[in-house]
């Protein structure tokens, strides 16, 4: 354990482990991640949980760790992190013990993760014959703020898994708007892990590992990584600018609007008859945007700011006032409205909407160039709804309908998960679909 | 201007501007920009300089400017920053003048950004009725330590731009080693743009702002972003993990080994008399080098020990010592040697070729999922030598042919680049070549 910097709470020689949990958990690691079948038994629904003690030695020595325990997941209303680690999964299996072991094994692996941890017993303190638990790549590195977040896609509800019958009504694929050219390889999957941290190669570390676990029970079916955070989610963050050059997210919704967020945000008990498992969890659109932006580069700022109906330099609105003013969509100059009727903040403003919010999350990516001198870049949109149906599906279709920013955007990738309600020390992450 | 957060030496009323080099610089910029063709008149050696108090002055403001200025160019020796965007370019202008002008153009654009100024007149202080000169994204942003290093490619010498005697006899297509399976959209390129910085924002804004400024001169040919620096340049860092899990670099030229800098990365005078114009700079081997992690991730850490030939957690020899101990290779465990013969560290050291060295200076890349379930992850390796076929070509021959890790490793992607000398404050990147 010699080159292990960070302090490993349940490695080597811990102190009081609570009896027998910890060669169960390494025995199940082992056996997974050598690859080797793990068994349908389940093993009720004790997991290893930290201490409190644990947690805040980890957050002094790593620099940062966001609590994972909770009615809702961590990186939700967490302020956004600034990059991004996406990936969705294809299941495997067809036994749905296996499902819910993975679940199990995804959520002990993630408490340890999040805490700045390595996976099982580390990259160097196993047995050196077998292959090690962890990967190495975050050996030495802290926490870096990292979250993981996990949900579930519609396919998951089809009838492999017996899960039919509890399919929320809002989880299903989105509807094909104008504008999408979707890549199959970049869109939906049964399961999705958004792994966001400080620091790129802990955000790639944690979804390498996931990825590792799953193996026999599920692949990855595609994955993105972000950067440079789109949107503000904390008061205590300025607005990021997407690679339009804009301040992108300025009404969004923040982690201390603690009313509006159970509002727009978190599914009720009551919200859908067939999915009470999934309160306190949400729902979150994943789009790849991609943006045109040698053609933006080319239009004149005042088109620019027309288009978005904001400045580009403050972000404030067109009808003026600085980035946290109220856009007055009836002023005019002239006799034309000054904020135009197709521009971007009047189109998705939530006054068009029924006062429909989400909680935006996105990133910027740049995936190399196109092979036509362009830059493969854009926009990894992700937006967390209490009700897709409500809050996503009429802002998109009014978007690809009216928006004059449709022209330099075509999605090629889109997905739709259920975000699992949170979870305590003794349980995992889906625990409430399983029961 | 009012969203303009960082100050601009030569933006809104400049303070003793040298006489008519603002308004020639900006003109030809806004032609540039707009995608007018630029003429072929030369325009002499003057270029916009900032004086030495603007950069310190934004130095300040901004959190981490590197000089530009200097007899090599940043980016090489500098403490690697954490970020890269790197893209190579293929010229379409046939025009030698306009070839030259472009690097006229980005040199100064270089100036600019790499002082965390904005391109041109900025992404707001400039007419609305054209495109703003600066795309925006960076707004706000601080400098973060960008370097921009710029190289030529062997395909610039051939008879289009009459520069083919110039063409140093070592600036050739590497050749093909066994292992690379080389995909002619990731390899080579007339033209090779290197921006680092600590935030990957302003690596890419840096990137393409000279994309947009090539416009009609010169297109993106590939590009590739990294993270996670996989070497230390400099004593005063830590040796970072590649996606292995291995502390790389460690024996790696560090910036404060000034004689062994000079001896093995800056390109004299008299070594090559058809290329005393690249005095000063250096050779660029970049190869995009594709880690099957998911295998690597099966091997017991006693053989992934032996592979590499040192310890996973300090990183020392297998001889023993610490990370920064010197590799025995005569001592033996047993009857066999203790660290293997095909180890990577016994295949590739100096020892083994005449005591060639390179600095290292690459990145860890994920581009997202291969389609087979894979992440598509691995090393963009950049390497800056005095001479490519004593100090390359020989070690990566042997790699190829001896080295244990090659199972785990496919290059993608390759190429060889002569990084221009360095320029100052009066003259521009290229300069000698065109002279």
């Amino acid at each position: 354990m010699s080159g292990q910097h960070l302090p490993d709470g349940t490695g080597g020689a811990p102190t009081a482990p609570r009896s027998g949990r910890l060669s169960r958990r390494r025995l199940l690691g082992g056996a997974a991640l050598g690859g080797a079948a793990v068994g349908g038994a389940a093993l009720g629904g004790v997991a290893v949980a930290p201490s409190r003690d644990d947690v805040t030695d980890a957050g002094s020595a790593t620099g940062g760790v966001v609590a994972f325990h909770g009615a809702h997941q961590a990186g939700i209303v967490t302020p956004a992190q600034d990059r991004l680690h996406f990936a969705a999964f294809d299941v495997t299996t067809t036994d749905r013990a296996e499902l819910e072991q993975l679940l199990r094994d995804w959520t002990d692996a993630a408490r340890r993760l999040t805490r700045g941890l390595p996976a099982g017993a580390g990259a160097v303190g196993g047995d050196p014959l077998l292959p090690p638990d962890d990967t190495g790549e975050a050996l030495g590195l802290p926490a870096a703020r990292l979250t993981i977040t996990i949900g579930v896609g519609p396919s998951l509800f089809d009838d492999r898994f017996g899960l039919a019958e509890r399919r929320p009504a809002a989880l299903r694929s989105l509807p094909h708007f104008p504008g999408d050219v979707l890549d199959p390889a970049r869109s939906d999957g049964d399961l999705a892990v958004q792994a966001c941290a400080d620091d790129p190669q802990v955000a790639v570390h944690a979804v390498r590992t996931l990825a590792r676990i799953a193996f026999g029970r599920a692949s990855v079916r595609w994955s993105q990584l972000g950067f440079g955070r789109t949107s503000s989610t904390s008061t205590t963050q300025q607005t990021p600018r997407n690679l339009f050059g804009f301040k992108d997210g300025t009404a969004n919704l923040k982690a201390e609007e603690t009313a509006a967020v159970d509002e727009h945000v978190w599914v009720g008990v009551d919200d859908d008859p067939a999915a009470a498992w999934l309160a306190g969890g949400s729902y979150l659109v994943a789009r790849r945007i991609a943006m045109d932006i040698e053609v933006w580069d080319r239009q004149p700022l005042a088109d620019q700011e027309a288009i978005v109906g904001r400045t580009k330099g403050e972000g404030g609105p067109l009808s003026g006032g600085p980035e946290s003013a109220a856009p007055d969509f009836a002023a005019v100059t002239g006799t034309a409205p000054t904020i135009p009727v197709d521009a971007h903040v009047r189109v998705v403003h939530p006054d068009a909407h029924g006062g429909a919010r989400m909680l935006r999350r996105g990133y910027n990516f740049v995936d190399g160039s196109t092979g036509l001198g362009a830059l493969d870049a854009g926009l990894f949109f992700l937006a967390y709804v209490r009700d897709p149906d409500r809050q996503f599906v009429p802002v998109q279709a009014a978007m690809s309908r009216a928006d004059a920013l449709r022209e330099y955007l075509t999605v090629t990738g889109s997905a739709l998960f259920a975000v699992l309600p949170g979870t305590d020390e003794a349980g995992f992450l889906g625990e409430t679909l399983f029961a």
